[in-house]
């Protein structure tokens, strides 16, 4: 019997990873990628992005057989440690004890997920291969080797476009009729910073948490890297008050670090030169629908949900769709029309995870400042540890379940409403515990019930 | 002085006069256009679409010198004749007794435009020219010559992407950092139909309004010709019960026609040519931001806000947008800068009029069936007469004024409110002229007024 050809376009994350999934299951798979062969370039020890895997990112790479490669590399990160303004230090747990997010390497991850896809005969990487577009019909998809000029039309049993952000399959899919499509930018950048490891070779901070400077309208960030060095990221507004368009001259910057980052200043020793060399990156949401074109070509990760970073997703929900699939793969075999359709409700859940992605930056940059945002952290934890039949904060269904995105965010409107009430009670900072907010509680939970029945 | 030299990109009913307006203001213009010259086609009569001009579509054409000739081949409507399934008709006005939109043929309004601009001198035309992009500078723009194939970068003080829904111009800023960007199809298709003359050469229908055939999920309208004919366009969804989907065989189209319109189709002898011929087209809003890219590269028109047909405005907030344009000329010269900036604005007015076009869909095809909205519709000619400095309804601010759209959505969310009050009340049916209503509107203004001074 023949081997079914597949074709992915983009040798990222998500790309090797679902090469891995493919080959596993006796694909001939064929990776073509724009840029080079990264483990032919030179990786610049502990600067490139971080990521921060939670259960869905986990569950992709036990599918594949690496989780335990990886979580070798994993610095898990148990909670947010906050940082005021004059130095103080807070630390709020993700979950319950012995859960964590875990930062690791976008680069070392993408080469270890490629060295692995590469062990497989049946997987060849095409590096220096620009996807020009796809053909109406779907069947042909057209590359231009981008060294030696030539271009290529191919034919696969099955396309998939895991091309990122700007992907290029899915531009092509763009000029169909009926497809839905939007890209929605944030009026905020960021730019990456650095906080090398500590002369003796340690960690200048805290490494098992993710580090926060919220200052409402902006914030910086600082997640560990295994070298000793934190990659820090600010996200600023674009133009305004407080804005990049303010920070040009040293003593600008300078002067804005002091005021709002004066403990992290100490730790940033090439902090201007940073700021000078690297770009300040913009933040965008796209959303598209359908996923799927003409039973033979599928968006997947970044090319059909691309996400902004607040809520550690974006990689974690594209290997998701690896996992979907592959779940789908056990139920359907090779039948690609009925795994289309089945993967096509996903876009729900994509669409969740973006707003609440877009809700998470409020979160993060201000709310995480506000004591009664605490304090509503501290009584979910309580919940939580009471009630675990019956509550489950939303942070965890996103982070530590694999509760579908969609119903994560509908919990978060329901949660909201709870706790509207629940604040709105005289004097709850010192009766948080109080039999008052257990029977809200209690009131909360049966008119759900109610609703559950009578659907 | 050397005169300016502008770039049009694409000659559609826009394009061309926005070239009239800058030739008459010295402009050297420069307009390209994929397809060949219309004028050297063979026009099929009476079988274009057709356009609803009102009053923003005027204005513009009075600013350009030629009202006049194109209001002589102009077929007032001055409302909707509504089709009942039993082939009952009524007759609801649009505004004043005076006021009327305008049937006028795509085709024949572009060719007269098309002349007019070649009159002048000044005005180039470049037809089977397909732009292929800009450049990220935003000072060169390519086009290829698709009968020669030599492509060519020109340059210009000034670009202007009036190239449509599907705007070439528009594709490369996609491409461009912060450019957002969203196109959303709905899913319902229209198809294209006719009601030739009558044998003795007359209307089939009365020509003076525009006809519909309201039937809750779908719809048939029926627009004027000069030639005694009438276009007709079915509106129907993609797929579902009743849908596109289910009109294959000459039996099935036959059977939907006489089952939903009857009266309709003694009228349309090349009914079932017609279905097969036609293609069913897809219905696309279509909206970005920013409009303008680099202070020299500016999108009007379908290019920047695509809007489905519902309202009759997409022509008109077309030629709105050259009307605006020519007013900040007159305020800011050849300062497009500010120009620019201050044209910006439009992108609230461009997405309200999407939306209300979105509404009126469901208006159309089924309110205007549905007695309490035919009720009012009376109440608010009722106000409109009784209190004209105080009231006046969403569609005439919309079709037969100038305030901005963005102001007439709000407004239309401020009446909804106010017949929600109204129609509660018990027998409005009976009532609808009594002192309570008038009462509940007196209320209303009040609460405005209030809301106004507390601004």
């Amino acid at each position: 019997m023949e081997n079914k050809k597949a074709i992915i376009v983009g040798a990222g994350l998500v790309g090797t990873l679902w090469a891995i999934l493919l080959a596993k299951r006796g694909y001939q798979v064929d990776v073509f990628e724009r840029r080079g062969d990264i483990r032919k370039a030179e990786l610049v020890g502990g600067r490139s992005i971080n990521l921060a895997m939670s259960h869905r990112g986990w569950k992709a790479l036990r599918k594949a057989g690496i989780e335990d490669t990886i979580r070798k590399v994993a610095i898990p990160m148990s909670g947010r440690k906050m940082h005021s303004v004059e130095g103080n230090l807070q630390f709020q747990p993700y979950g319950l004890e012995d859960q964590a997010i875990y930062s690791v390497s976008r680069g070392g991850l993408n080469l270890e997920l490629m060295n692995i896809a590469d062990d497989f005969s049946s997987v060849r990487f095409f590096f220096n291969h620009k996807c020009q577009g796809v053909d109406t019909r779907g069947t042909t998809i057209r590359f231009k080797d981008t060294q030696s000029g030539e271009v290529k039309d191919l034919e696969a049993d099955i396309i998939f476009g895991t091309d990122g952000a700007f992907s290029a399959v899915r531009g092509s899919l763009q000029r169909t009729p009926r497809f839905n499509y939007s890209q929605h930018y944030l009026d905020y950048g960021y730019k990456e910073l650095h906080i090398p490891p500590t002369a003796d070779g340690g960690f200048a901070l805290d490494k098992n948490a993710l580090h926060i400077w919220p200052r409402g309208q902006f914030m910086l960030i600082a997640l560990p890297n295994l070298d000793g060095s934190f990659t820090c990221t600010l996200f600023l507004a674009y133009e305004g008050k407080v804005s990049f368009e303010h920070l040009n001259t040293d003593e600008e910057i300078l002067d804005f670090f002091n005021t709002y980052f004066a403990d992290a200043v100490p730790l940033m020793p090439d902090l201007l030169e940073d700021f000078r060399d690297n770009p300040t990156a913009s933040l965008v949401t796209v959303r598209c629908e359908p996923w799927t074109y003409q039973e033979r070509i599928l968006l997947m990760g970044d090319a059909s949900h691309a996400i902004v970073p607040f809520y550690g997703q974006g990689m974690n929900s594209g290997f998701e769709d690896c996992s979907l699939l592959d779940d789908l793969m056990d139920e359907h075999s090779d039948d690609w029309p009925s795994i289309f359709e089945a993967f096509g409700q996903r876009v729900d859940d994509a669409n969740a995870i973006a707003d609440l992605a877009l809700r998470n930056f409020i979160e993060m940059r201000d709310l995480v400042g506000d004591p009664l945002f605490l304090l509503r952290k501290k009584m979910e934890a309580r919940f939580l540890q009471k009630y675990p039949e019956h509550f489950l904060p939303v942070y965890s269904m996103v982070t530590f379940s694999h509760i579908p995105y969609s119903q994560a965010l509908a919990e978060s409107h329901a949660q909201d409403e709870l706790f509207r009430k629940i604040l709105a009670l005289p004097n709850i900072e010192q009766r948080w515990e109080a039999p008052e907010v257990d029977a809200i509680f209690q009131q909360w939970l049966e008119s759900r019930q109610v609703a559950l029945n009578t659907i």
